[in-house]
């Protein structure tokens, strides 16, 4: 009676909701306190100072019907000019604001750029392991999802991708600092894959886009993330305030296109009319102007890598096999039974919640997302050991 | 190279966007105050004062991590069960919070419910004249619009509806106040169009749905909106406080499904996926929680109020034929020459920016916004009366 696509994707809950929903009746149960969750990838630090003194300013300074009314569909142009100019500076691309799409988030950001560009039944590459909302945009967008591996890593592996693109292929999407694994790609693998996609264009006479989701950018340790547009021509970064700024649920973000790109003019119509047509009018404008004014600030990023350090050190001393994340608030670990979920399913009894890693396409894995308060990382640190113990991990 | 449809639809302007720009041009050339726009629906009163009063509220009180964070895809349970509790005490509806999914503004509320209701070929039938993105938002959706004439008054053409209706019909889309003719549907009309529905949908054994598009359910000067679930009960809801609270660019809205309707819970499901599948995520978290705090409250309508009384008598008294608007904030005037877009052009000679009727689907009459500030109208007067002394209007 109603679309089946649609009714499927409302019923089946995201295994990351299943669980958080699980943690929130048990914490009714036992207290919040003593329920560890490590599900979910929002933002526990608050938005920095900016956020609060610019919307002050500006319920203050601009009229409220200018403030709160429509912007232009790809946003306002001191905003655009803003993003643009941002680019410029920190990036060395030669960007301009009529490249530049305010958005509704990464998510509307991938959705939008994703409509722009693809053709029922065009291809599209992931890395995995890979957020798995990345397969419902690209088949929401009538494509195909071809996943493709990373090393061992978690880093890239080109030849791999090179044997996945084919004619039928659009696209790849890229995330670093990447959710689930916490890896940053370097300098020498964009290059890498940059030639091969330059290859790989020639030889099928039709530019393979590279997408580059970037909500985590400013989240690193240390680790420089390459900006893609200085690699590769056909680039397009899909960028998101959500975590940056701790502005998950006010959905602000941008798509830049790069002005290398072949018909860059028209691939940036595409993205206006794609957007026009999936309902999103204008990104949501006071929050347009706040990101606008805190364009390279973030939240406090060293109480996630004070986490990141406990978690990782402690998870290391109980037996756990898992790679140090250089980027964003994850850590992929390794299952130490075959089933992830049947790890997953024991962890809940020592009350730690995780994510198995079969939905992002990283079986045998789970999930554990440190973006939570320090002390509950240090609570949970005797349940990760009895969990090791139980599995005879810890020496 | 793109997608075909989403680069036609983001080069081809909208016909109001198109007038909106060159009065941006114009303005600039001869100064703002000599350019009477009366193109765009950007709502020109402020939002009421409970709009900032709550944010102001919320960025004292509320932990900004939690405020700006994520909420549930549907929405903060609080601000749905407080929009349930709104529909219930207004409208007399057991509504449910269960049923109401906040959405990015009436744009989106549409989008997603046509994504998940619509297959492939299915008709949506709407009322012409009516909102241009509608073409937009089925299409994108993978249905076909039917358009149904208006009588003429504007109101419903009951009959002419049942002959549009076939058994690939999925949805009616009413919108009332309306865009672009500020009609507002009487109970009679609302329910000779129930009894119709009911009637089609025993035939073909499949639920005509009936969508409500009300961003202006608010703006009214004295008529009753019915309350479509009162008399049907496959109606969805699509609202929106983009004109109510004056809040346009944020984007906030809902969708509220019928807990009468068919299968309810599966069409709620059906909501949530479709959603997904766009990639909207949640509803802008900061302005959820301040439109729960000022369901009921609305901007000074009273400003539109006058605007239409002064129009509408100038109007009236210069010659032109147009029908007196019951809600809403715009005027549809006949041409005084076939072609509306002719005489928006020799409109364009007197400053005067009115938008054609016809990708409206209303052929031979303009469309002439009304929110704008009261001195804008009082000063374009003179330009009216002279643009109908060209026409011989004025006796």
């Amino acid at each position: 009676m109603y679309r089946e696509r649609s009714v499927k994707l409302g019923k089946e809950r995201s295994a990351i909701r299943e669980i958080f929903e699980y943690g929130n009746a048990r914490a009714k149960e036992i207290g919040r306190e003593n329920v560890f969750d490590f599900s979910l990838g929002n933002p526990n630090v608050p938005a920095p100072d900016c956020v609060r003194e610019e919307i002050e300013r500006l319920l203050r300074e601009m009229p409220a019907e200018e403030l709160h009314g429509y912007t232009s569909a790809a946003g306002a142009p001191d905003v655009r000019e803003a993003v643009a100019a941002y680019i410029r500076t920190s990036f060395g691309v030669p960007m301009r604001p009529e490249l530049v799409y305010m958005t509704a988030g990464a998510a509307a950001s991938l959705t939008v750029t994703l409509h722009a560009v693809l053709d029922r039944g065009d291809e599209v590459v992931v890395i995995a392991p890979y957020f798995p909302e990345y397969k419902v945009f690209v088949e929401g967008a009538g494509g195909v999802v071809k996943a493709v591996r990373a090393d061992g890593n978690f880093h890239l592996d080109v030849p791999a991708i090179g044997r996945a693109i084919g004619k039928k292929t659009k696209a790849v999407i890229l995330n670093s600092p990447n959710n689930p694994t916490g890896a940053v790609y370097g300098e020498g693998e964009i290059a890498a894959l940059a030639a091969l996609l330059e290859e790989k264009s020639a030889e099928y006479g039709s530019p393979v886009l590279l997408l580059s989701d970037e909500p985590y950018r400013e989240l690193t340790y240390g680790a420089e993330v390459p900006y893609v547009m200085n690699y590769y021509k056909n680039s397009v970064v899909c960028y998101s305030f959500s975590k940056s700024l701790s502005l998950a649920g006010e959905r602000i973000g941008y798509i830049a296109v790069s002005p290398a790109a072949e018909e860059a003019e028209t691939l940036f119509a595409a993205v206006c009319g794609a957007g026009r047509d999936l309902g999103f009018v204008c990104a949501p404008s006071l929050f347009q102007r706040v990101a606008a004014k805190c364009l390279g600030k973030t939240s406090d990023v060293s109480v996630y890598a004070e986490n990141r350090d406990i978690l990782y050190r402690a998870l290391q001393k109980y037996g756990f096999d898992c790679v140090k994340p250089e980027g964003a608030f994850y850590l992929f670990v390794r299952s130490p039974e075959p089933s992830a979920a049947a790890f997953c399913e024991r962890a809940k009894k020592y009350e730690l919640l995780l994510v198995p890693g079969d939905s992002f396409g990283g079986e045998g894995y789970v999930r554990v997302s440190y973006c939570v308060a320090k002390d509950t990382i240090l609570r949970a640190l005797p349940a990760f050991e009895k969990l090791a113990r139980s599995y005879g991990l810890v020496k």
